[in-house]
């Protein structure tokens, strides 16, 4: 059963607000949940339609798991976990950073990403999304087990202090197939609508994209998941 | 002023059914509404809040636009426009098939692809959710106006049909940086949840993938129009 008090505090947890006062997330899904289970990451509740061996299951009926669900279409488990402490590890040679990412499917395909080409963070400006979004949690298909998220407010101090080459990811920057891009450096996106930040724009001098292959009344942009894919492509691709 | 009939009939139109009986699709946002009465897609009514020069354009005032639009967040601007009559070019050098994808926003992303790529036709299997879905179109951001979805019932005798040589993408697949992936091909992707179909996958036999680069407790698949933006780069790469 679920009682009153977890009911309202999961449906909390959808506003940012919340999990940053509780330190708390969910996760639905077997597969995410699975994840997040079998991760460092620690269990606070766990509600399933089934039965389940966890010691901190409960079995819930599908009437209840309707009411805590995030989304119209509930899942069989639902978790609510501590949202992890973790350190941010400046020996990685690559770093990817996001700049005003706003949407949360988007997020967590990259973090999907990030996870499949090997890389265990990604450094987000703070008007990125939330990386415990429940949409970017979903999109992430687990990989948010894997991948830690830090949101930085001063970024160029962060790039000065890392101290890498650094690129600017941009429509009509020089073409990505031009020279082998280097997983020794830092690559920045900016927001599906806005772009870079000026501030950190004006920072980098490198500006380098995915030529358009349509040379004539095309499309104008890519979305910002697939240019990371294609990045990810480049630099590891062997 | 939208009158009771095009405010029922706008609405109904969020459903394919009604989509294929009308003929008509919803399109939202100046971007893709532009894009569209740019093409030779037919407008059948345009509209906006705000004044524009038009002749299918109406003004509305923001409470009606609520009411008419397929989103939580209306937009300035909605058209209505005629689903288009295209038919099948098979001269191109590239067939990319879709078979089985669910998800509309994936949908309208590849869609985004193969503009940017210079694709103008995609090939998708007939429980491939439709290209006029309203998220699908959002998603295509105007790419829609711009390239034509093909839903065939019988993929294998079309695949006969064409007679190229024929990948299917699947994990653990020959890495698809091993050789140079061809243009003149056809490459079939899968839903995200259950890969390619029996009958088509026992009728191809090469199978190809993007390397999962972390070897242990990593992502298990990439999304699908992340792949699909993967396979494009590799293509036409140069």
């Amino acid at each position: 059963m679920v009682s009153k008090n977890q009911q309202k505090k999961i449906i909390q947890l959808k506003q940012k607000k919340y999990r940053s006062k509780f330190g708390l997330f969910v996760a639905e899904g077997e597969k995410v949940v699975n994840d997040l289970i079998n991760s460092k990451i620690e269990c606070e509740f766990l509600f399933s339609i089934r039965n389940i061996s966890h010691p901190k299951a409960l079995k819930v009926k599908e009437s209840e798991m309707k009411k805590i669900s995030h989304f119209k279409n509930h899942s069989s488990i639902l978790g609510v976990f501590k949202i992890p402490d973790i350190k941010l590890n400046n020996r990685n040679k690559l770093t990817i950073i996001l700049d005003g990412i706003s949407d949360p499917g988007n997020l967590g395909t990259i973090i999907r990403l990030c996870d499949w080409f090997g890389l265990d963070q990604l450094i987000c400006s703070t008007n990125t999304v939330d990386c415990y979004n429940p949409k970017a949690i979903q999109s992430s298909m687990g990989s948010i087990a894997r991948v830690s998220c830090h949101y930085i407010s001063d970024l160029l101090t962060y790039i000065d202090l890392i101290n890498k080459p650094i690129f600017k990811a941009e429509i009509n920057g020089t073409s990505i197939y031009k020279n082998q891009l280097q997983e020794y450096g830092t690559y920045v996106f900016g927001s599906e609508s806005h772009g870079i930040s000026e501030e950190l724009k004006s920072n980098i001098k490198n500006k380098i994209g995915i030529p358009n292959f349509k040379k004539h009344n095309g499309a104008e942009s890519l979305n910002v998941a697939t240019s990371v894919a294609i990045f990810f492509s480049e630099i590891y691709r062997t």
